[in-house]
């Protein structure tokens, strides 16, 4: 079993989110991604559930890979940046199960947890993060709500107004952040910062405002999703694809060596 | 417990070496990176064992990956495509515990393993291929060689002659095809194609032959090793610099949609 953090590294990751530029936090996969990004500058790291589920073969967002992620927050906890985990909806119904994730998360080092919604009932995921900040007050949740997120799949659509009743019940519930993923419209991003208390979780996205915009847009943190994840998998496959056709595959690209000197 | 594949996906993936052209093997280190090579039209793909121990923050050709390693075959065997599982030196010196890996391996689905002797002595490598050879007929074994790969580290100088009697030996012991990574000069390699009876897998080095190049020697088998994987980590972390300088990733970049769909 890891050490778990001192209750200082998670009031840091707090404080990560109220300075003068918004906490820039990048997603990682694996022991290598996470170490590379740390060294790159990164106080903080995220997980991506996406990345979790791809990489076992399991679906995203349905609640297959609790284990997996486990298993993720284990190798990285004890590693030498402050660690935010994305454990989906918390993988069950119940806050109490949803409360003892989070308990093994924080013993495995994790300083802070994504929780989403997946556009369920608003009293069940108050219950899910009280459960939780009850159970690991020091544990900065961010709580996540798919009005956004689901939308831009096509499948809902949804207003301002229920975005803020969501996240208004989810800050009384003891959030200690927001996040709203799949928003990228800078006017509705700055109605959300005047009117939420707590700092303002916004994905970064291709198509949206880059992270100096958002920045003066007030989002407290910019997170990237599965962006690196998807585009780490889409340069092994321009990688494979070139050595295939007799060219050398171009971009940075880490010796053996490097790679072997991430392993603690 | 997944079904171990019917023999003639054995065969076929030794026929695969005994064709006009060389077997190109991309070596993946999940199932989205697995899959998503085998929809670009690769019949066969290894894995690599550095992204495995990088993966789990642990040192590449130690021994202290066996777990990881089962785990990966055990997601990627009964997939779509014929998988070769880069085993190290077998996780141990006993040539009855890498019999028994073998047969895990093969079980999961495995068509083929990679053994490596890390210059080890002869007797023993050849005991472990012996005892792989008797307790899996079936499963393709690859010998490799390190007389290049440390070499190429400046740990050790090693001769052709002494590649050859390595060679012979595995040959002898029942090897399907040896490998001889850290080669890149193209007379050598042209020697060992020569003077080796089994297939010849050569792995690909930017600074080395072409693939076109490498099918002129005569190469049976050309691997990517832990390429794609480090190019892959590069991506990554050249995205997360891009978006935190204001600019936009570039590169190709799958879709979350993309990736959800490599799942089964």
């Amino acid at each position: 079993m890891r050490v778990p953090r001192a209750t200082a590294a998670s009031a840091s990751f707090a404080d990560l989110h109220r300075t003068d530029a918004p906490l820039l936090l990048p997603n990682a996969w694996d022991h290598a991604s996470a170490t590379a990004m740390a060294r790159q500058g990164f106080q903080a790291i995220g997980t991506t559930s996406l990345a979790v589920a791809a990489a076992a073969g399991r679906p995203d967002g349905a609640s297959a890979t609790r284990d997996e992620t486990l298993r993720l927050a284990l190798t990285l906890g004890s590693q030498p940046f402050l660690l935010s985990v994305d454990a989906e909806c918390g993988f069950s119904d119940d806050p109490d199960e949803v409360a003892q994730l989070a308990r093994q998360l924080a013993a495995a080092g994790a300083v802070g947890i994504n929780l989403e919604d997946a556009l369920g009932p608003v009293a069940r995921h108050v219950a899910k993060i009280a459960a939780v900040k009850s159970a690991v007050p020091a544990l900065f949740v961010n709580a996540r709500t798919d009005t956004y997120w689901l939308g831009e799949h096509g499948t809902a659509e949804h207003s301002t107004a229920e975005t803020l009743d969501r996240l208004d019940a989810y800050q009384q519930a003891g959030a200690d952040g927001v996040f709203v993923p799949g928003l990228t419209d800078a006017q509705e991003i700055a109605v959300l910062v005047e009117r939420v208390d707590v700092p303002l979780n916004i994905l970064y996205s291709p198509a949206g405002p880059t992270v100096v915009h958002l920045a003066e847009l007030g989002v407290s943190r910019i997170s990237l999703g599965s962006l690196l994840y998807r585009r780490a998998l889409g340069a092994a496959l321009e990688a494979v694809d070139a050595v295939r056709a007799g060219r050398t595959p171009s971009g940075r690209t880490p010796t053996y060596q490097e790679v072997e000197s991430l392993a603690p």
